[in-house]
């Protein structure tokens, strides 16, 4: 594949890119033209077609497009200028190479995760982690391939699901340390924390708030999901079913942070902490291989207060 | 019916009380006695039983309970000491008698909310608004004699009825005055904003938060209850789901007051105001109505961050 | 009238437009040139004048001016070349074409503002009102042209009428819903609390903060304002001075926004929530209005500290 | 004088004392009697007249008065029996033995202050001082004897003029050393800053805000007054007139701390300072006079948010 | 032994306990008598000195003295009056009994945290963490038995201990977990992030705050000791030395508790996660352990902003 | 000396600048040429070396350059193009040419600072102080031109030593004012408390953060320095010593500007006041020396969270 890193001035290009967005604008002198964005896992380019003729077929914004076309120079950058251009076909594109992924095998993660599962043992609780993650395909693939953030950290597809499994390495060390935890409140609770935003934010490749997103939020909406799951279970203890809630309610730790519900039960303060260092690590990794390896310090880095250094002595 | 607060120093007293509390103490020479607290919606007395003889029946607190005894000074204060204690049949007392009640008639209240119910003519919203309000016959009648907090506005029974009221008529204006308002989701995010207190708080006599209360809260108890209604009206548009969600979670305004999301659209950001209003109006009259009548000037309030001043010039 | 909004490339000019700014440069090779921003209420337009000739007679920022020129375009937007200039005499401009202005008919708003001056049953707070915005008729004039902020909401000509008129609505209904309410105290105060911005912002078409007004603030000069007129009214109660002033002063709600005073009598609460209502539900029309109508979500917006959403299902 | 610090069970009394406040109560077996509280400046006394004989004249809560009594001593605490009461004449007492006063002569105090009034160079700045602390003579007695504080810092009888008078001197060093400073608008600022204060609190020996002082505040009134005055001055710039009460307006130093505007110029800066310094070297002191001589740290201290410590090694 | 916990009125009492304070008092004819407070590690007692005679050797407060006294009951507590009093000798208490103790065993746990010592690679770490840890014999003794805390969580003999330990197993997850940790910087961080507490407070049983403790404060004398040692290793790498300061200085994660820094490598960042972790895990036992057992929800906590709840369901 | 700010579009010029920094960039076709900033004190100028030919000697960014080469005008600014360039030699060049500089006479004023060090009495304190500006040559000349801040005030050479002795100048006064004061412990503070910024920030030319001051802090590392000297004088007392390291510490005043500890003191209380008074002064004159002459009013200053005014009237 003709990665988007590579290509230099001059180049003729023939390949399969994701159309990230794509605008319909006129000339000064009134004529029609596409502007777009194509992308591959590797960045992204500014691209014109500057004439709607037969070879261009009909396309949209988040369609996988063939394109055909010249790059030249234009104000300091490269422009694609297209000839030809046709939606991709089913097989001719593997999405792995066009959105950014994780860097472990997403299959073997998630049988690591489903290892967690099975070492719930509360009954109810057994149940209704299986409900979501095994019984639920739909669910289970989505989870598995979602990112876990818009920005900042894990917003890489598999992020979700490396994320979750950090915070369940996490919490299995906590309650092996603090013995008046609650193993399995703990490990559901990890397991749901962040799945809401399976419907929060569209899937790759465009990457968007959902309306639902955007009014409900994935906390509420992972809340009335969990509580649709557990009507389906004959006897499921009330008492449980709120502090599972809970969980999911209170793992941003803060009101201002948008959990309307402190923590009020250990399992949620360790989760609450076991998300946010997971978040933490990930974020600090991502600004440093940003920042030059010259240089131990970053610029100043709002999430820290702070610049940040790598530790070199 | 004997008040509390008309009750003296060496009154025999024979009535029909609320127990409110009921504690089991030991006297130092490790003798067995009660400690109650009875109480009317005039007033609350201290009550000892130190002798717990035959004439002393099973009852709990909460409670109501035919007492008889005598009335003795005690370290500058009333105490009753109860020589027989049964339990209150149904039909001997009048609930009303014995906790705080609104001045309004709550029937006649109630068939004003009707009122607004039959105004929204959005058909789904009208039957979503419908299966709560008159068909949900428990639901409707708990809603009616609930309180609107636990302290501080509206914490008498039907004071949620009273409140809710109060929120529609400023609504119903704010609709009139300003025209882009849509009244059909301003009334249905009116009425439904407080419902989940319902099952948040428990009812009068004995006003405590529930488990659920505690652990999930009154905002996201609603949103999942009004999920499941939903789901039981067919074509029920989807974003209009997410809108009146939105409506009951983002009712108190920011974040730190346990929203978890932030007003989004205009109704509310009126209803938010709205609410906001009627509380604090009636929390103004009760300070007032517990400040000297002499004084112009209460002690200082911490909801206003200030003294607070009778308009009296 | 040629309104700015339809000139395109090409056309010349001939027409009265607002000068509201004039920059007077130098070219590299250090010959003098005017930069000028002229504006219609449709929009604005770049204009240089090259050559200072005797058909450009004297002006400054501020004035109306009758223009000849020719429109070039230059890095991607509109220049207006002026080849003569002269001041605008008085009958040649109707100021309405120029600076953008409330929608309702301003008189007819003022008649409407009277009529609730008229509803003062308080013979002191009655004659105060009337005061000003019966008897001064300079007050009168500048009052009802005045916008309600420099940026933001109501920032039209007419839009302090609007907002006060939209405020003192909201009051009555306020004053019929509770009936604890001083009405009287209640509008005096809504037709007061802003009036300071008269003197706090000059008039259009150069909106800016005075130096009174950025020393001294508008609320503190309304207070001012208000206290020399009262010591024209023999017998004005002292108390009720105090109170009027406290209904300017508190009207910002919170110290941190300015107001000197946090609310003390009811009045001043719901005097600073009806301002709050009415100044947020104008801003969310205008950011919606500026927001692409496709979408049903705005940018982020900090008065909001969220993206609005139009009601839209 | 017989101080209420020295006075002992059994003892007799016939002294002049200050009634700080008398309440009438009513005996268990409803007979009326008075509680006050009488005080000189070593302290203050739990009095009692069970007896309403006509050896008890009229009086009220601030009028000194002679009693006649004897002391008992009741739950841990002496009490006053009064069997004889009657209103002081003039010239029986003298009002520095019952209240706090600063320890310097107020008189040579006030003329060190009138030599910093003779330092305006600014005939207008100078006409304005004087018209205050030279002509109003009713002002001037009043401004010597106020306190500039309810509680925390010198609230004592000639408090406000110790305070104005070590801002003034700071001021001068600030002047001299930095250049830039208008020696004569920093003058003004520190004389007039808390000068509303003799009128939002009431005089010593009741000190109480005042309705004014709650509903306008101090600042908001200094600004009126000086208003006023400006006013009796012609040609006084009205540039000038701002700067000077935007002085008192600012110096607080924060929105927060009750100051409508920031302090936008050098002296308004500098005031906010001066004052706050002054401010906190006084109650500096105070807290350490009433802890424990033994001891170098106080409890923690609201105002430093630090237990505070003796500068000794 | 005869502990406090178990003393009844009408006891007689002979045993040997520690002075937690002691008072010189006089009675209101004027003889001086001793007020103290005596303790064990299960409780402590209101204990009077009447007569000063003989029997009565001299010590002070945080003396283990031999007492002999009865017991009375007073004011609803008990009280006991001491006829003999002697100052304890070495071998006749066991400090154990006074204090609360952690409940693991000492050396053990201190051999456990000599483990860890060991892991670090680092050379220059590894030395300066055996200055303190291994040769410094006082340091080590003073750092086995201290506390953690004043009030909140690892209040206790042996605290910082298990404290630290804790934070060191956590460590050693969290750089298993993420291999871009720097797993001896974090390991020397976790060892002395607390260790300033042996200076800042005094030992048990007196748990005071010292002048240093107070002025200076824990996290700065760490830093200036760190500094000491460093000075005494021949090559000890700049850069290094200021990062593991760093470790200590940012440890709080916030500029408002106290920490001048805010973390800046990932090894602080992940420091403060587990400091704070094991504190809270500590604090939320502790509440509960003091909460009543038939109740599943404490009080409002301030540490936590909320009302915790026990895991039962 | 040819100053930048004179230097115009075809001018050749031949002189020497301080190089402020250096980029090693190529060109489109690939070929290496260097982008210089070179800066006088009264400006700086974009520089390219395009041929790195013989005549191009070595050097880096912070050397002093003898540069030939003409000047061109590209985009809208000046760019000087290099020949020639060469490191100047020790003596062809005055670093106060290419630094901005203090007004007065470092030497002076560091007379004036010892004059202070002089009138300390305290033996102690004076030792100490002597240690640092008497005896350490290479310290004193450091704190003799070392600038006070990176930006905002005093960020000129000599900053530091002039914003000390404006300190020292206004604690002088204090102490006279305030009789408690001592005057010693509040002259060392004074001395000391910016110190460490000679090892927080790189010196003159170029002004940078250096590792230590990010990972530690001018505030400890000054702390620590001042623990290293008092161990050379035998007998310091332990509680003076924690005094002087708290009266550095406390400086900035609240914990979240990175004090860690709140000044305890009075003359801790003292130094943060006069430090934030001297920089504040600073600050307001540099803002204005920036604002159009014309113009009262500065635009939108965060420090003062205003815009800011001159006095003038």
């Amino acid at each position: 594949m003709r990665y988007i890193k590579d290509i230099k001035e001059g180049d003729n290009v023939s390949e399969h890119y994701l159309c990230a967005s794509k605008q319909i604008l006129k000339t000064r002198v009134g004529k029609t033209y596409y502007s777009l964005l194509l992308q591959d896992k590797t960045g992204s380019m500014d691209t014109k077609i500057w004439e709607l003729s037969d070879g261009i077929a009909n396309f949209e914004a988040g369609d996988y497009v063939k394109v055909e076309g010249s790059v030249v120079s234009f104000q300091g950058g490269l422009q694609l200028n297209v000839r030809r251009l046709r939606k991709s076909q089913t097989g001719e594109v593997d999405p792995k190479e066009y959105v950014p992924t994780v860097e472990g095998d997403m299959e073997q993660m998630y049988q690591e995760l489903l290892g967690y599962v099975d070492k719930i043992g509360n009954a109810h609780l057994s149940q209704l982690a299986k409900k979501f993650f095994v019984e639920d395909k739909a669910f289970a693939e989505r989870f598995k391939t979602h990112t876990a953030a818009k920005t900042m950290h894990h917003n890489v597809m598999g992020g979700l699901l490396e994320h979750t499994l950090g915070i369940l390495r996490m919490c299995e060390f906590l309650a092996d340390a603090y013995p008046t935890v609650d193993r399995d409140l703990l490990f559901v609770g990890a397991l749901f924390h962040d799945m809401g935003k399976t419907r929060e934010l569209s899937s790759f490749p465009i990457l968007e708030y959902t309306d639902e997103g955007q009014l409900v939020g994935h906390i509420v909406m992972a809340v009335e999901w969990i509580g649709e799951k557990i009507r389906e279970i004959p006897g499921f203890p009330a008492p449980l079913a709120n502090l599972v809630k809970h969980m999911v309610l209170a793992h941003h730790g803060e009101l201002e942070y948008g959990s309307p519900k402190k923590p009020a039960v250990l399992e949620a303060v360790l989760l609450h902490y076991a998300d946010n260092i997971d978040a933490k690590v990930q974020t600090f990794g991502r600004i440093l291989s940003e920042t030059d390896k010259e240089s131990n310090w970053s610029y100043y880095q709002k999430p820290f207060e702070s610049s940040i250094r790598r530790t070199r002595y």
